[in-house]
């Protein structure tokens, strides 16, 4: 079974890792699934053929035999769910993964698309520097609740799950705002997730397309 | 087995069914499953005993024997999986289900909660007027792929499953804005849902709570 996944011909962050093909690429390497990747040119997301996988026009998509997914999470939680490595063995712990998977994409992640997107799409505005202050304190404000609850865990539940590749993948987006680092043990997390050799292989083969030439 | 579910003591929307403990009710309800409610008042959603199941003090949180979950879109999943009539019976239909699932929470519903920042948390500053039509077409553009996608589908892929409760629930939240009546087919697809017994009877439940008195 061949599975084929789409990403950026060319990625706006120049190989930081950023885009969510990333996060798709964690969790096959962390599964040890060998995939083939498509890129997609900025027009082509728009397209007729890649509206049929994705309507929202976004990479990643995910393929394999007959089934063609998207939305990072999803994909994410079906490789989890296929293959062994990303979901604890019991049906409450997987739950409880699972659970963190979503706080990563629903209460962690959208202040932080809110500053992104205060930078990318207002940068320009004459707002913008009164405002970031107070777009900053959101994250700040979901940053200490999460911070307090992993205290000195090494992961946010036992082992390391697909709840902490979506949520170190979410919180890799603020290291360039310097709002990471504010919280010692947050950035301890993220680094403890980009040592791990999945990620490395990951990271390693989105910067081999995206790298600034 | 107990089911215990945890929602504001007062929503601040009085009713209106848009706290997401009503996308948990709804859900309880397709899978005709009881349950009990606890409420919590917004000081005690920050006291140790609550942040003990939900780290970010939100509600709902779920509660069976032995196991604790919080975020919505987790809780809905684990009530569509334990129960039958929220997900197809087959593999891949169960994945693409899921797949709108995380499609609702983390690509529709982020700029829809920076839509209600901008007029809850911002609403007395000065850049908000002008502010104010740039983050409703961030809404539209998502909107318009959704609409297009959905064409004149019933529900989003095959029969009413998990991915429908949570993107109705969603964009439930956009009817007052009137963004959602620019989209005919999604302003119906919407009340398709509302339709649904079992969304009456969560809508019902939470409104014994929250109507003004």
């Amino acid at each position: 079974m061949t599975i084929t996944i789409t990403a950026f011909e060319r990625s706006p962050d120049g190989g930081r890792g950023l885009a969510r093909d990333t996060r798709v690429r964690w969790a096959l390497e962390e599964a040890g699934q060998p995939y083939e990747v498509r890129l997609v040119s900025f027009p082509a997301l728009k397209q007729p053929a890649h509206l049929a996988v994705n309507p929202f026009g976004q990479i990643p998509t995910y393929e394999e035999e007959g089934l063609a997914l998207f939305e990072t999470g999803s994909i994410v939680l079906h490789i989890a769910q296929c293959h062994k490595g990303l979901l604890p063995d019991d049906a409450d712990g997987r739950a409880r993964a699972i659970t963190w998977m979503f706080a990563a994409v629903n209460t962690v992640e959208p202040p932080i698309l809110e500053l992104q997107n205060a930078r990318l799409l207002e940068g320009d505005k004459s707002w913008t520097a009164e405002r970031l202050p107070l777009v900053k304190d959101r994250c700040r404000d979901r940053l200490k609740q999460l911070s307090a609850y992993l205290g000195d865990r090494e992961w946010l539940d036992g082992a390391f799950s697909a709840g902490d590749l979506m949520m170190a993948s979410v919180l890799l987006r603020l290291r360039s705002s310097g709002l990471l680092d504010e919280y010692a043990n947050l950035a301890a997390y993220v680094a403890r997730g980009e040592a791990r050799p999945a990620y490395k292989r990951a990271f390693a083969a989105q910067l081999a397309i995206n790298a600034p030439k």
